[in-house]
C-alpha cells in the first residue's frame, strides 16, 4: 500500500506490527491518557478556559495527529506554552465574555491549523531554524514565570487581574495578601510538595492524578467547597459534539500575528522532541509532513471544541518511557479521554482549581532553564546576552514581542559577525606542510617575500571591506612583497561584489608585481569564479588544492624562502 | 605636529608639500570649480532649489571637507541622487512654499551631518557594508530614471507636477505634449548633443560649461526669454551669509527617516568613490574619520544655506585626471565659486533652464548600469534577481522604501542561504593527501567504513538541522560505518547551539559505535569548544590538523581500507 502509506505514516508503520508493540502502545496510551486528565484541564486554565475544554482539547487532535503525523512517540495535545498564548490572543478581544472567549479560542486553532498546513505543504518548515536555542530559552524561562505567576490567585484563592507583567501580578498578589484564603493555599501548597516529593521517591507514581484524587477526595469529604474552596464544579458529560468556530473576520484579522506566534512556537516544541525521539529509535521525521500533521490536529479540532494543541515536551517522554511504538499508543490516550468524558465528569465535581494551578506550576517552574544561562555564560557571551535579552523583552514587551525581538537581534548579531570576520596570516608549522595562524603558532615559518593569508567567512558583500582592508594592509606595508597565497578553504561562498573585489585585489597587487595564488577554492566558488571569467583572467596555473602546493609554486618564483622564523611583525589582530 | 595632523589631515599633506603637488592641485581646483557652476546649479534644480543654492553648496562643504577629509581627491559638493532624495524629503514638507522648502532643505543638512559626525565617531561606519553592490545598483539605476524624468519640464517648457513615479511623469508628459514650448525643446535637445558630442570626441573641452555659455549667449542675443523660454533670471550676488537653520522640531522629527537615507546613501557613494582614488595613489581612507569629514562639512554647510552633499563620483574623477595631489584641490574650486558669487552671477540671467536639465539628464543616464545587470545575470542569479527587486522597488515604493526593502531582502537571503549551506562527502585524489567533494571528484577513493563530510559554513543555529541531516543520513543507513571524519576548516564560527549539536551528534554516534575524528579546527572554534567542556569530552587523540592525519587514525582501528574507488551511492545532493 505505498500510496496509503505515504498519506498516512500510521498504515507504514502497522504494516509490520507485533505483538510486542502492542503492549508497548496498550501501556504507553493509558499512561498518558491518565496524566492527560488532570494536566488538560490545569492547561485549560492557562488559557483562559473553562477546565472541560483542555480534555476536549486532548480528544480529536491526537487521533488526528497519530494518522498523519511522522513521530511515533510524539505526544500531541494541550501543552502550558501555546496554552499561555492563547490567553494572551484571545484575553483582549472577548471582553470577559465566557462564550466569545470559547469562539474565538476555536477560531484561533483553525487559523493556527491552516496556517501550519500551508506552510507545511509549501515546505516552509525550514523557518524554525531561525529560533536559535538562547532565544528560544530565553524565551521559554520567561514564559515559565508569567504561567506559573497567572496561577497564583487560585493557589492563593484571591482575585487577581489577568496580566503578563510579572511586577502587575505580584503587586496584585501582595495587596491582597490579607484576603489570601488559607484552606486554599494549604491545598495548594500540599499538591505542590507531594508532587515533587513523589517525582523525586516514587516516579511511577502518577502525581497528578494523586494529587487530584487526594483533594477532590478532601474537598468532598470536608465539605471544603462551602468553606470557600474554589472548585471546577459541574462539568458537561458527553463528546464535544461537531460545531463551527465563529468565522468573524475582523477578529481573525487581528488574531494573524497570535496564529503566527502559536504555529511557529508550537511546531519549534514539537519538532524539537520529535526530532529527539526519531533519532533515539533511527526513523526519520520530516519537519515539513510535521507542519501537516500538525496542522491538521488543529484544523480539525477547531470543529470539535479543541483549542490549539501540539507535541509536548513532558508527556512526549512519559510516552517513550511506557513504551509506545507507534501512534496507536495515542489513539488509546484519546480513547481514555474519551471514556472520561462520557462517564467520569461527575467526579470532578469537588476538584479544587489549587490543585490544578499546583500542576501548571511544578510543570513550568522546570522550564525555567537555569543550567543554559550558566552553559552559555562560559561558553558563548554573545548567545548568553541574546538569552538574556529575550528574557526581559517577553517580560516587559509581551509574549510575541518578546520572541520576535530575540529572533530579529539574533539575526541582525549573525549578519554584523559575518561583516567582521576572522582573519589570519599563516606560516608553516615546522616539519609539516601544514599552515597555520601565526597568532597561535608563533613558532611557525614564515617567509618575507611570500604571506599567506585566510579569511575565514564567505565572501559576499558585508564583508568585502575587512577582506580588502587585510590585503590592502599587506599589500601597501611591505616592499619585499613578492606573492601572495590567499587560503580559499575557509571562503564557502562567493557573491557578486565578492568576485568584483577578488578581481580588484588580484588586478591591484599584480600592478605593484605581487603575484596572488589561490589554494582550496571549493567547487561552488569556483563555478562563480568561472561564470564571471575570472578563473581565466587570473589563470589556472594559479590555482592548487594545498596551501603548500601554492607556496612551494610561489617559492620557485621568489627570491627568498621559506624557513625564517616568523618574525610577528606581519600579524593582523585577532578577531 | 602629530596632534594637529591627527586633527587635520590636511596638515599631514601640506607637511611635504612639493611644488608639482602645488601645480596639479591648482590646476584641479580649476577644472572642478568651473565644472562646479552649471552642475551645481543644475543639481539644485534637481533638489527643487533655486539655481543659486547649488552654488552655494559648492561653497562652504568644500572647504569644511578639505580640513577634515582623508581623502585627497574626493569633489564634495552637490550630487544629483542626494538632491533627488532632498526634493523627496522636503517636498510633501513645504506646501509650495520657497522660503520654508529652502529652510527645510537647510535644516535637513544639518541633520544629516549630525548623523554622520555621530555615525563617525560611534565608528558605526561598517553600517555602509550593508549596502551591497546589486542593491546599490538597481536603487542607481532607478533613481537615475526618476531624475531624468524629474528635468522633463525644463526641457519641453511645461508645468509636469513633481512625481517620483515615472508613468505619472510620462502621463502628465503625454497629455502636454500639445503645450511642448518648440524653442526650449530645441536649446535642450541641442545641449545634449553638445554634451555628448564633445565627451565623446572633444573630451577636454568642458562640455557643460560650453553649453551654458553658448545657450546663454543665443537667449540673450535673439530675445528668446521674451518668446517664452524659461529663464534662470535675477539671482542675487555675494556670498551666502551666515544664518541658523529653522529649528522646527515637527518637521525634524518627520524629517528623520530621510536624514538617515540622504546621510547614508551619501555616505556610501562618497566612500566607494574615495576608496577607489585612495588604492590608486596608495594612501588610506578611514570609514569612520570620512564620516565625520562629511559631517562636519553638512553641519557647516548648514549654517550658510548649503543643502546636504557628499562626495561625487563624476567630479572626483576630473578633480584626479586634473591632477589633485591634495585637499588644496578643493579649496581652489571653493575659490572659485566664491569669485563667480561675489562678481559673475548677473551673467547668468539669461541661463535657460532647459540647458540645466540637459546636463542633469546627461550625467544621471549614464549612471543606468546595464553591464552591471548583464555581468549578474551570467554570474549571480541571486544577485540579479536582487538588483532587479531594488531597481522597480525604488520606482514603485519610493527612493528611500525601494533602498530599504533592497537591504532588508538582500540580508534575508544571506540569512536563508546560510541556513541550506552545501554539503559534501570527500575522497582522497589519488595518488594525494587531497580530500575532495566526491560529486565533483568521481574519481576519488573512498572507503566504506570511514566515511569524511564536510560542511560550508559555520555551525550556528539556522544551519544545525542541515548539520544534523547529514550526519543521520550517514549513521542511520550504513551498518558498515566505523568512524567519521569531519573536515572542520570551512567552519568558520561555532555558536552555542552549535555546541549542543556536535555533542549530540558525537554522543549518538559513540552509541552506535562510531567513531568521530575532526580534522583542520581552527582556533576560534577550538576555544569554544574547549570553554564547552566538549573538546575534553571528544579527547584531544580525535583533533588532527589535516583530513589526512585524522583520515589515517581511523584506518589503524578500522576493518577495511582505502583505496575502493568510489561507489557513488554516499553522495549527498549538492546544494
Amino acid at each position: 500500500m505505498p500510496r496509503l502509506a505515504s498519506l498516512f505514516p500510521i498504515a507504514d508503520q502497522l504494516s509490520s506490527y507485533s505483538r510486542d508493540a502492542l503492549r508497548g502502545d496498550l501501556s504507553a496510551g493509558l499512561t498518558v491518557g491518565v496524566m492527560l486528565i488532570p494536566q488538560g484541564m490545569a492547561y485549560a486554565l492557562i488559557a483562559g478556559m473553562p477546565p472541560i475544554y483542555g480534555l476536549y482539547a486532548s480528544l480529536v487532535p491526537l487521533v488526528v495527529y497519530a494518522l498523519f503525523g511522522t513521530s511515533r512517540q510524539l505526544a500531541v495535545g494541550p501543552v502550558a506554552m501555546v496554552s499561555l498564548l492563547v490567553a494572551a490572543a484571545v484575553g483582549p478581544l472577548a471582553n470577559g465574555d465566557v462564550n466569545a472567549y470559547i469562539g474565538f479560542a476555536l477560531l484561533l486553532s483553525l487559523m493556527v491549523g491552516v496556517l501550519q498546513f500551508g506552510l507545511g505543504i509549501t515546505r516552509f518548515g525550514f523557518l524554525v531554524n531561525f529560533l536559535s536555542h538562547p532565544v528560544l530559552s530565553g524565551f521559554t524561562s520567561a514564559a515559565a514565570l508569567i504561567i506559573g505567576l497567572s496561577q497564583l490567585k487560585h493557589l492563593l484563592g484571591v482575585d487577581i487581574e489577568r496580566s503578563h507583567y510579572i511586577h502587575e501580578i505580584l503587586i496584585a498578589a501582595g495587596q491582597q495578601i490579607g484576603d489570601v484564603h488559607v484552606i486554599t493555599l494549604v491545598i495548594g501548597v500540599g499538591s505542590i510538595l507531594l508532587l515533587v516529593a513523589l517525582r523525586r521517591w516514587l516516579p511511577m507514581i502518577p502525581g497528578a492524578l494523586a494529587a487530584v484524587a487526594l483533594s477532590t477526595g478532601a474537598v468532598w469529604a470536608f465539605g471544603l467547597a462551602d468553606a470557600g474552596v474554589n472548585i471546577v464544579a459541574s462539568v458537561p458529560s458527553g463528546l464535544p459534539s461537531p460545531s463551527l468556530p465563529p468565522l468573524d473576520f475582523a477578529a481573525a484579522e487581528s488574531l494573524i500575528p497570535s496564529a503566527l506566534a502559536i504555529g511557529l512556537v508550537g511546531f519549534m516544541e514539537s519538532i524539537a522532541v520529535a526530532k529527539v525521539y526519531a533519532s533515539r529509535h533511527r526513523y526519520e521525521v520530516d519537519a515539513n509532513r510535521e507542519l501537516v500533521g500538525l496542522g491538521l490536529a488543529n484544523i480539525a479540532g477547531a470543529f470539535f471544541s479543541a483549542y490549539p494543541t501540539t507535541g509536548g515536551f513532558s508527556r512526549t517522554a512519559v510516552n517513550d518511557q511506557a513504551g509506545a511504538k507507534t501512534n496507536l499508543a495515542a489513539i488509546v490516550s484519546a480513547a481514555i479521554i474519551a471514556l472520561t468524558l462520557l462517564f467520569l465528569t461527575p467526579l470532578f465535581y469537588y476538584l479544587p482549581k489549587a490543585v490544578l494551578a499546583a500542576i501548571v506550576m511544578v510543570a513550568v517552574f522546570g522550564l525555567i532553564d537555569w543550567e543554559e544561562a550558566a552553559f552559555l555564560w562560559r561558553v558563548d557571551r554573545k548567545d548568553f546576552a541574546l538569552m538574556i535579552l529575550t528574557f526581559f523583552a517577553t517580560l516587559s514587551l509581551g509574549i510575541e514581542a518578546g520572541i520576535l525581538a530575540g529572533v530579529i537581534v539574533s539575526l541582525i548579531v549573525v549578519i554584523y559577525q559575518s561583516s567582521k570576520p576572522h582573519t589570519a596570516m599563516m606560516g608553516r608549522l615546522p616539519g609539516t606542510e601544514t599552515y597555520r595562524n601565526l597568532k597561535r603558532n608563533p613558532n611557525a615559518l614564515t617567509d618575507s617575500s611570500v604571506v599567506i593569508v585566510r579569511m575565514d567567512a564567505g565572501l559576499y558583500f558585508a564583508n568585502v571591506n575587512a577582506f580588502k582592508d587585510l590585503v590592502a594592509k599587506i599589500g601597501v606595508e611591505d616592499e619585499a612583497l613578492e606573492a601572495l597565497v590567499i587560503d580559499m578553504y575557509p571562503v564557502n561562498t562567493l557573491d557578486s561584489t565578492g568576485v568584483h573585489t577578488l578581481g580588484e585585489v588580484v588586478g591591484m597587487l599584480r600592478r605593484q608585481d605581487v603575484d596572488v595564488y589561490f589554494s582550496g577554492v571549493k567547487g561552488p566558488v569556483m563555478d562563480v569564479l568561472k561564470r564571471a571569467g575570472l578563473a581565466n583572467t587570473i589563470g589556472h596555473e594559479y590555482f592548487f588544492h594545498e596551501v603548500h602546493q601554492a607556496v612551494e609554486a610561489a617559492e620557485e618564483k621568489s627570491s627568498t624562502s621559506f624557513g625564517e622564523l616568523n618574525t610577528s611583525s606581519r600579524e593582523p589582530a585577532e578577531a
